[in-house]
């Protein structure tokens, strides 16, 4: 039997674009044998590293070897090209866009662009930037809906963890009447080292050295991440109309020791909430560091682990949790994106 | 358009079938409006209460009402017949049964056998009972694939919390590597309870009071519960072949109060915990009491809540936690399993 071809066609290839390009490589014959999809990345695309293009195929083993060596694609890689990454993506004729571009948490740019120039060119996306999902959810699912084509996110909060999937494929029939979560690495992990009687500046170096953490950590300690993320599940779980802006968002730049010790003293622990919630008809959403008992489940997501409580109308509560996850979680949130979409298209 | 009948044969009528009754009257309208199906009860068969059938329809009002005031179906309910749960499943010509029947944990019958004569008469199967899947999976799934028939089972672990369905639905590509669990309520309630100070006849007491634990706790106690769950969680999740019997099983009866003050000191608690772990090739599993230490996310589990860690080779570790459920969570198990064969039967 012939396989069909699927091209992918990648914006960003940082940690978790080279991760996933290493997944595929590993995965390609089992995904050739499983559903007689021969999948090929034709084109990336990067903001510092350069970009590469090649209809048959890029070389993934040497683009991998040239940014971990040189830290770019190689001026001398035959499969180099010039061009934006709009320009790319029309020109790739690809029929997958994976958007792994750097976030602006302020607008969800450049990401949203590149997602409506790939549904304008009807190619499914794959999307592990919360931003647009953040941001534009709405219109934008109108926009792939229209076209036929897929907009999938599940790496968009907690890796590759299934939230999204979660709900839409395991609780059938279920309303989401709201959520709480754990959600942010780098505050939880910080908050952590505090209550172990660290300073703020050394538990934030420790986070940086560990990778977790941005060398400009303000997007996590002011709840921008973690405001982005409630966004994205409450437009996706909630069918309501946020954005990063409308979240009731405080950080955790406020909290001092003496409030971690006070906790400690009252038998708990202080955690950036995440959370979605109906109020008076529309659906809401907020981020607040809040005294959590050390008897409650929530107390014991430490470091770079996550949790995430929906609460539904037929199924009470339910929590997931992430443990403990590496850039391969991240990685596995696109690739399972990958096969939820060979899947739909076997249908 | 005319809308698709789906009748149902349903083996038992507890708590978890009374609830199951309530929430599909609740949802016919729905579900006839989503997916035009006009889902009816025409069987009923039950072990004390008498057995009702009508192929236009059983009055589940009139049913619940009998069975709430006088402990049984009427005699003069004009819909009640006499007969076996299996010359009721082949009399009933059912599109699918619903299997609910009394769990003999050390056989897994009678459901294995109503399940066979479904599969004979080829009907679909939803089983609540955790006896088929744990005893008999491989050979009754290989029976029903044969006949293009579902048996679906999502409410044998942990009510209708996605387990089963979390793997295959959402985890595509990735393979069980092994899982850990806290999986009966009963012994983690009497544990718990003596932890606070209760001695074990009064925490049972408590426990039965509150309807989690039977008149006869052994089940629980020896850990042949957890067992049964285990092994439904190795023969589905990880394509093994055990059975209650052939899982490592030790309970709580030889727990005692300094146990759980030692381990109180150590930091931490004892909790009964569900295996499955691969050793030399195989699949195995055990069950057994084990410290937990106060900064594990298992520790906090109290009570009814449950707790189920996967571990994967391309997500890492995830877990499930299904926050203090109730019966309606168990009807939810098999409301969600009936919802997921119409939309199978829509493809």
């Amino acid at each position: 039997m012939v396989s069909r071809e699927l091209s992918i066609c990648m914006i960003g290839f940082g940690n978790a674009g080279k991760e996933f390009c290493k997944m595929l490589l590993e995965k390609t014959e089992e995904i050739q044998n499983t559903y007689n999809f021969n999948v090929v990345v034709t084109a990336i695309s990067t903001k510092t590293k350069g970009a590469l293009f090649d209809s048959s195929g890029i070389d993934l083993n040497r683009a991998l070897y040239e940014v971990e060596t040189e830290g770019r694609f190689s001026q001398d890689n035959p499969q180099r090209i010039e061009g934006s990454a709009l320009e790319i993506i029309k020109k790739s004729g690809a029929d997958v866009l994976i958007e792994l571009s750097t976030l602006s948490i302020k607008d969800g740019q450049p990401a949203i662009s590149h997602i409506e120039e790939a549904i304008r060119n009807n190619m499914h996306v794959i999307t592990a930037n919360k931003g647009p999902i953040a941001w534009d959810y709405k219109r934008l699912k109108s926009l792939a809906d229209e076209k036929g084509i897929f907009l999938l996110h599940e790496t968009t909060v907690m890796d590759g963890a299934p939230i999204f999937n979660l709900v839409e494929k395991t609780l059938p029939g279920c309303v989401v009447l709201g959520f709480k979560g754990i959600l942010n690495s780098t505050t939880n992990f910080i908050m952590e080292e505090m209550e172990a009687g660290s300073d703020y500046e050394t538990a934030l170096k420790e986070a940086q050295r560990r990778g977790f953490a941005e060398a400009d950590p303000s997007m996590d300690i002011d709840g921008w991440d973690a405001a982005a993320k409630t966004a994205a599940l409450i437009n996706v779980l909630m069918d309501g109309e946020v954005n990063p802006m409308t979240i009731d968002t405080t950080g955790i730049s406020g909290i001092t020791i003496k409030d971690i010790e006070d906790a400690k003293k009252k038998g708990g622990k202080i955690k950036l909430l995440c959370e979605g919630y109906r109020e008076n008809g529309t659906v809401k959403g907020r981020v607040y560091p809040s005294f959590v008992d050390n008897k409650d489940i929530f107390s014991n997501v430490d470091s770079t682990t996550s949790i995430l409580s929906i609460t539904t109308d037929l199924m009470g509560e339910i929590c997931i949790v992430e443990r403990n996850p590496e850039i391969r979680q991240t990685a596995y949130g696109v690739y399972s994106d990958l096969l939820t979409l060979i899947k739909e298209l076997l249908k």
